[in-house]
């Protein structure tokens, strides 16, 4: 990891355990375990500091969930296999501080437009990801699906983390009905 | 509007536009139009007060919902009538302080075990408005529908939060995927 990677992932988890409000240079150099002066070099202000934890975030996700479903490749035979799959993924992903750390920038992103293309490219990897996915699955209209299973996850992650419920089986539910609509709608 | 009542809807504005941290008697009072005093007797700690802004907008909202769903019984005929009328009324709902509001207290609860019994509260309200709207447009099997329908209206609403995108048809597109699913789902 290097001291960037380190920094971004420190101020993921401090705005996840504080907000963005409790989101103070000393905190994150203390939890990356750098310098103050090594933050202030690598991020000039705070709105950069937050873009590139966000894009740093998504790209480390997206690039394990698409190693995740290259494994899978030949043993998913059914909507089904696919839907529990993504559960079993999302049961494991603990939805620790810096998961929290990104739903506050997003909510952030709603007050502070210049945050806007850094939140576009961030849903537009998911789609990406999630179009990849689908498509290495088998799935007929991988495209079509893809911003809609992104919603599905990003709604039900949210009301896990709002409730506290560490059930994942409702994911996986609404993943079979909506895969099984985008196989029948119109294709 | 009872004085309890601009006090809610007060403390969600303030919290859009400020965060949770931002969040302060003076300001909440100042945007009220109320006293301290009145503010502190109607609501004895910042918990109390962000699980009951919390109640208060999803009954308010979920009765809107309702309302609208009855007036609409009888001139839907398909499910894309009904992904229409809910992609007109989320493009008319617009996303101001008060929804950034609403999802702070979401991510706040994520941190405060104390918030849990109302967000659980607030969902369960969002199905149960969701699987009276199916019913009474006329939707096979409204319950087993509902909380996924919540799912991707909730992530579909957070992203256009976070990226300014203003546009709604994807979610109309989704619900549609989703209800073609629930529809030929296992019934």
């Amino acid at each position: 990891v290097t001291t960037r990677e380190a920094i971004l992932h420190a101020a993921l988890r401090v705005i996840g355990e504080h907000g963005i409000a409790g989101l103070t240079n000393r905190l994150v150099a203390k939890e990356a375990g750098v310098s103050l002066g090594s933050l202030t070099y690598h991020f000039a202000s705070q709105t950069d500091l937050l873009r590139e934890a966000l894009l740093s975030f998504v790209a480390g996700e997206t690039e394990r969930i698409e190693q995740l479903a290259e494994s899978l490749v030949g043993s998913v035979h059914s909507t089904q296999d696919a839907a529990a799959h993504v559960q079993r993924a999302l049961s494991e992903m603990a939805l620790g501080r810096e998961q929290i750390g990104v739903f506050e920038v997003y909510v952030q992103s709603a007050r502070d437009p210049e945050l806007h293309a850094a939140t576009q490219r961030c849903f537009a990897a998911y789609d990406s990801v999630a179009t990849t996915v689908l498509s290495l699955l088998g799935f007929p209209s991988p495209e079509r699906a893809a911003r809609h299973v992104v919603a599905l996850i990003a709604g039900s992650q949210i009301r896990r983390l709002a409730t506290g419920d560490a059930d994942t089986e409702h994911i996986a539910a609404g993943l079979l009905m909506l895969l099984n609509g985008a196989g029948t709608v119109g294709t």
